[in-house]
């Protein structure tokens, strides 16, 4: 158990990655602050020692757990602050926020672009809370939150510009089945963490389409190429593309048959309509508003990214998804 | 069909890649000459139009093939000689060679080191049989046999000193199921295609141990940091690491569960022993004798390569595999 004595820390989430999360702090903090959205979730974590959502088999001590529903109530109690709500939720779950956020330190580790204001999280929180850059740290994969449930090990790079913060978020995480790593590149891993989940997308078209490994392979390789010119426009920080923070988060999801980005992907490959695809999953992919995000981004940065560009076209112009995906394997190599 | 009338192609080999090269050499050429190992597969070509014990399903035209059991007959009466047995048979082929290869342009596609000699096939070639550099090309994946068999997209890179030889060689493989793509890299592109085998023997390993997709993803991101690290010490040529020929290669090999290399590791991890492993799979994976190869070759090169030494601790030193890939899984970020 390591020594956070002057280190408060909050939760803010209850869906699986937050509850993966909640399970590594469990294993280094006599107790944190966990915001859940609903009672029945906060009553069940305390009664049955389980999210009775997410990560089910996961046990919680609740004698150990400051459980609430009352978000401001979290973060005033809280000096280290894990958001950890899918993108689509964090403008809605914030704007009960009236606490400020000047003294916090915040952690993200959520992989897309806020809808509506199509920013990465990070920015969002610079924008809309005043947050300054070095009060902002990014947790990232490549990490499934199941297997952290099953503790296998798994590997984190923790981003922050003050690296003695990010040691700090480090040692909130770090156990038998997590090692962690370093890295002074907010920007890069948060983007890189976002743009996986188009290529996963793409994956998962072709993969509906009829496409083999072969492809497959070629599209991961032009993936990880694609997003490292994408990243060097997004921030001059120094990185190495082939870490496991950029290389390693894109095969995670993009080979994962498990990844609800590559599934949506499938659907669409497999000939559903994106509005049939989103009412199946009963859910929105990551990918699908990052797709939207980083292409409006790209009108900037004017990126040959020819499979940003296809995944763009097929989801939000409705082009064939065939004859797309048949259009960009000749720009592929 | 491209215009090669001024050129002989020869084809050594009967396997699953001899036999999807045969394939695409058919797309392109009016004929071919075919070396194959036993008169019975030879008959079986002729009479059925089908290899009789590789990708089954591709049919021949037996018109357009000059097949034979005679080496030196198949060598003689062709310019171009893409010799695609596997490294373990390469000796013992050639041994049956009398006829100079002075003017003969020789294609490999194998990815694996000769045994005993411990060389790449590459230059097995220039010591035993004085071939020259500019008489060598290499053909390499990301291309799994079975899926060139289905006609699904696959990419191809050709390097050749000469691009022109390496276009000349391109165009015999050529159609509308599989691209191409030039290269000078024959040294690094040989190499890239024996190291990945390793690779995939350590991804098996891993996942016979227990491991998961988050620590496949690490490993796999630093494979290709190792491979690129070797690769530099192997030879200077220019190359980016993360083109198809080098990281797809390494993804298509080593998320395959087809992979043989793959699959022996996974054994190795389950709790066979070396021994057993190559009986119960009645063959020996490429990747074994290119662990020995590699490791030898890399005393002189003195590259920090954790998951080729942890491999090559396994296989050849017998070393615990669950406490060398923990080990391993420490060295790893």
């Amino acid at each position: 158990m390591i020594e956070l004595s002057n280190r408060k820390v909050g939760l803010i989430g209850n869906g699986s990655w937050a509850t993966a999360i909640a399970k590594m702090l469990s294993k280094n903090l006599e107790s944190f602050n966990w915001w859940v959205k609903d009672e029945y979730v906060k009553d069940s974590i305390i009664n049955n020692r389980h999210n009775p959502n997410y990560l089910t088999d996961v046990e919680f001590n609740p004698n150990r757990l400051n459980i609430s529903t009352n978000l401001n109530e979290v973060v005033a109690n809280s000096d280290i602050i894990f958001i950890v709500v899918p993108s689509i939720y964090v403008e809605n779950c914030l704007s009960k926020l009236t606490i400020s956020l000047k003294d916090k330190f915040v952690v993200t580790s959520i992989k897309g672009i806020v809808p509506n204001h199509y920013k990465a999280v990070g920015q969002y929180l610079f924008d809309e809370f005043n947050l300054k850059q070095d009060q902002l740290g990014i947790v990232s994969g490549p990490c499934h939150a199941e297997e952290v449930a099953l503790e296998r090990l798994s590997y984190l790079t923790i981003a922050a510009l003050d690296q003695n913060k990010a040691k700090i978020v480090a040692d909130c995480l770090n156990c038998d089945f997590i090692n962690t790593k370093l890295s002074n590149d907010i920007f890069g891993t948060e983007y890189g963490a976002i743009l996986k989940n188009i290529y996963a997308i793409a994956a998962g078209i072709a993969h509906g389409l009829g496409y083999g490994d072969n492809f497959q392979a070629v599209l991961m390789s032009n993936g990880i190429r694609e997003m490292n010119q994408i990243l060097k426009q997004v921030d001059k920080t120094k990185r190495k593309i082939n870490d496991s923070a950029y290389l390693g988060d894109l095969l995670v999801t993009g080979y994962s048959n498990f990844s609800r980005n590559r599934m949506f992907g499938n659907m669409i490959g497999k000939g559903y309509t994106v509005k049939a695809t989103i009412m199946e999953m009963n859910m929105v992919a990551e990918g699908y508003y990052a797709t939207k995000g980083i292409a409006i981004m790209n009108k900037d940065y004017k990126i040959k990214a020819p499979i940003i560009h296809a995944v763009y076209s097929i989801l939000y112009e409705g082009t064939n998804p065939a004859k797309t995906i048949e259009k960009l394997s000749k720009k592929l190599d």
